[in-house]
């Protein structure tokens, strides 16, 4: 371990993270919307704090290590979630507890998109705007986590993009040649946050409601400046171009760049998680959509705008509403929060298990069968035209397991927090899924949900995002051993 | 495929199977109870049928290949419960419709235990036998398949266990030596059920009700010749004689077979799958009984023995009742509904995932993060001193995958049938569990379930009785094929 190093990488990572909290604090002295005094003590501290660990990690230079990496990136999620508390806490308005700025703070810098506020189109619009820019970043975050740094710490099974990556990463140390790839993926992130701002604002969103929205789209977010999120608009247009950037933003940012790279369009089609992807929210955008206009729920056209964009919001993990689906009939509700255990595309914004293991896990399952009728057959497994190593495939299982482990024993301590069994069950799904909204209690917000609860949730969101094992691998004593 | 043979043995088994009619229809008879000419029809009906079978499909020798045996056992089960459900569907009293004789049928001898019932104390005395007679007899068809057959099929990793099964069913040809292995499992299954009657018996139960008890406790049944189940006999001491039972009966009959053959006791502690079936049960019965304890629900010694009763009741998967435990605070209802997934020991009468398998996900989950941190070392996955085959390990990752998608998409059916989610979800986990009772609508009984969900719940309970694979592969085109 180079804790020394890690210090220093930790520190300086505050010191750029200050910066979300001064272009809010400008925002505040611009419209003198009270929050100023929040956000420039909230940036001292957060800045100061970064600074202070920049000067006492001194300047040696070392090569950091797989262990490093894991160490990294589960303290840049935490600290930076701790510290994002501040902004909420110290405000006057909305006036949340410590527990409920942490809450918020994890819940937007995991792009999970769950809040404890209730009135936010009351609140100053430098909060609204922070919270935002906090997804917006999440986002970022994650792809460059997922793309250039997952893969070679080989976490559950991602290994097996370590040969497709974008840019110069095919090397085992976590060297400065992370940057090269981190570089093209904030371009591309920058570049599709713009259009989707643009599309919102010609669709009539005020300008403000446009970038704020984009931000939280493209990251998979699901904050919204509105209490009645995507459905304050009242616009089929928005929901449908909301729709589309879901969509994209929740495939992968190395098949994006792929696809953009070669010019050809087509490659999303031969890429075996892309199908899987559309194709599994195409056959439940036609279940549910049919569901709801068959059984008399809505009429043809709200079913068929309100079932594409519920689905794809769910399925994404992006989370925004505009109907209240937790009063749709029958198994539509939790359905659509099952979806959300699939989530996006590895490599993308979105949350949940990843596509790309859930279809390693159905195509396992088939293989198995036809082994049991051909018991001597020798039957690969096969993504594409690839055969997928052993070693890959275990690494999925063990992530499918632990991640379904984690999910069950989270939903029983929520239960011992109060929450009765769906409530718990879906909150649980929601935060470790980062995708938001829960049922029943928590269909509309986790105000209700005890201090304890909103930790336990935190945790939780963290888990996801961390993809699991990041996390675990912390609390193993192997990990701490020397050698 | 030798669909004549095939044809051949499922008219010997209903023959066979007929005894079962032919004893309650003496029973009625002795005690004039109205159902004798209930039973003597069905007898009849299934006795013609299986002697049809047998006429038609002549005398020629075959021996039966891998295929063939899916569809035995396959056939086994669902034909044998069709006919089973005649005397319910055919007796004046209960009066049940065809949907509740077959559902009350097959939750029998899959030893599921869900009854459609209410007013058992008042039932013919005949058809309260025969209720318990056909779990006892799904209970030694399960230990036969799961030790004889299962291992030869390579279902969900069992062909773990081809090397250690007792007697010679080393062969790979579904041969007549399975009998000699069939016998000593029935003289162990003959032994236990007597010792059980005369415990039940010295502890106060009337003769009746011991060996009907014994019946449905051996097989990890759960049906009950009273409404109030294990609750009615209100003694401690049948309590913890029927745990004592239950533990037994939910252990490998592999096992025991080589503790008895060895006379060495000890060899229990000996057997991984064994220690890590009664640390799970240990573990949950304090955190059960604690709880219940310091919440002030229950007195130190009502929660103690409450905890431990429920606790394994549930955890074997047997799902007898005493107190109300789907009213008990906070998460533990949902726990003990999540240990049922765990279930019995492989080759025992339990039911669930089996005790092997998870514990062979959590160590599989555990190598993982070492390999993690260690990405270099070649970290062998071991049972006891023996390495496990990568083989056996995707067997059973597709066996859990396989049984959590089936879980998933049945509580879904089972909401679209009008269920709420916490009845659905728990009705659809004891019916593939073969456990039984589960919370909310379906806590006392199944009658509420709609028509449809009680047949979709049968599937569901035939799915886990066998072992998910057995009744999957006959539904892919590849198993229909020839070669
Ligand atoms: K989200
Ligand atoms: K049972």
């Amino acid at each position: 371990m180079h804790l020394v190093v890690i210090c220093r990488i930790i520190g300086m990572l505050l010191m750029i993270f200050s910066v979300t909290m001064a272009l809010p604090a400008a925002l505040a002295a611009l419209y003198d919307d009270g929050a100023m005094r929040a956000f420039g003590m909230a940036f001292v501290l957060t800045f100061g704090a970064g600074l202070v660990l920049r000067v006492i990690s001194g300047n040696r230079q070392q090569d950091l290590g797989i262990r490093d990496g894991f160490l990294v990136v589960a303290l840049f999620w935490s600290v930076l979630s701790l510290f994002g508390a501040l902004p909420f806490y110290l405000a006057d308005h909305p006036g949340l507890s410590l527990s409920e700025a942490v809450f918020e703070s994890f819940s937007g810098l995991t792009t999970t998109g769950a809040t404890v506020i209730v009135g936010l189109d009351e609140l100053p619009i430098s909060i609204l705007f922070y919270r935002q820019f906090l997804q917006w970043l999440g986002g970022i975050g994650i792809i460059v986590i997922a793309v250039a740094i997952l893969p070679i710490l080989g976490i559950g099974g991602m290994q097996l993009y370590r040969a497709e990556t974008p840019g110069p990463v095919k090397d085992t140390k976590l060297t400065p040649r992370i940057t090269g790839t981190a570089k093209v993926l904030f371009y591309m992130y920058m570049a599709l946050t713009i259009t989707c701002t643009a599309a919102y604002w010609l669709a009539g969103m005020t300008f403000f409601d446009a970038i704020c929205h984009a931000f939280s789209t493209v990251a998979i977010g699901g904050f919204s400046t509105h209490d009645a999120s995507m459905g304050y608009f009242n616009s089929p247009l928005i929901l449908m171009i909301c729709t589309a950037f879901m969509l994209f933003a929740g495939m992968s940012f190395a098949v994006h760049f792929a696809v953009w790279h070669e010019r050809r369009p087509l490659s999303y089609l031969k890429d075996s998680e892309s199908k899987f992807y559309l194709g599994v929210i195409g056959f439940s955008v036609l279940l549910v959509s049919l569901f709801l206009i068959f059984t008399g729920t809505q009429s043809a056209n709200n079913g068929l705008i309100n079932g594409i964009f519920h689905t794809v919001s769910i399925a994404t993990t992006a989370g925004f509403g505009a109907d209240n689906f937790a009063a749709w009939p029958s198994f539509l509700p939790v359905y659509l929060v099952m979806l959300s255990f699939i989530g996006g595309c590895a490599g993308s914004t979105g949350g949940g298990m990843k596509a790309v293991r859930t279809m390693l896990v159905v195509k396992q399952g088939v293989r198995e069968m036809k082994q049991l009728i051909h018991p001597n057959a020798v039957i690969p497994l096969k993504v594409g035209r690839h055969r997928v190593e052993a070693r890959v495939v275990s690494a999925v299982w063990s992530f499918v397991a632990m991640y379904l482990i984690s999910f069950v024993v989270i939903t029983l301590v929520m239960m011992a927090c109060g929450l009765d069994s769906l409530s718990a069950f879906t909150a649980t799904a929601a935060s470790i899924n980062n995708m938001g909204p829960g049922l029943g209690e928590v269909a509309a917000n986790y105000q209700s949900v005890s201090d304890v609860g909103k930790w336990v949730l935190c945790f939780a969101m963290l888990l996801g995002r961390l993809e699991i094992f990041t996390l675990l691998v912390l609390f193993t004593p192997a990990f701490w051993r020397r050698g």
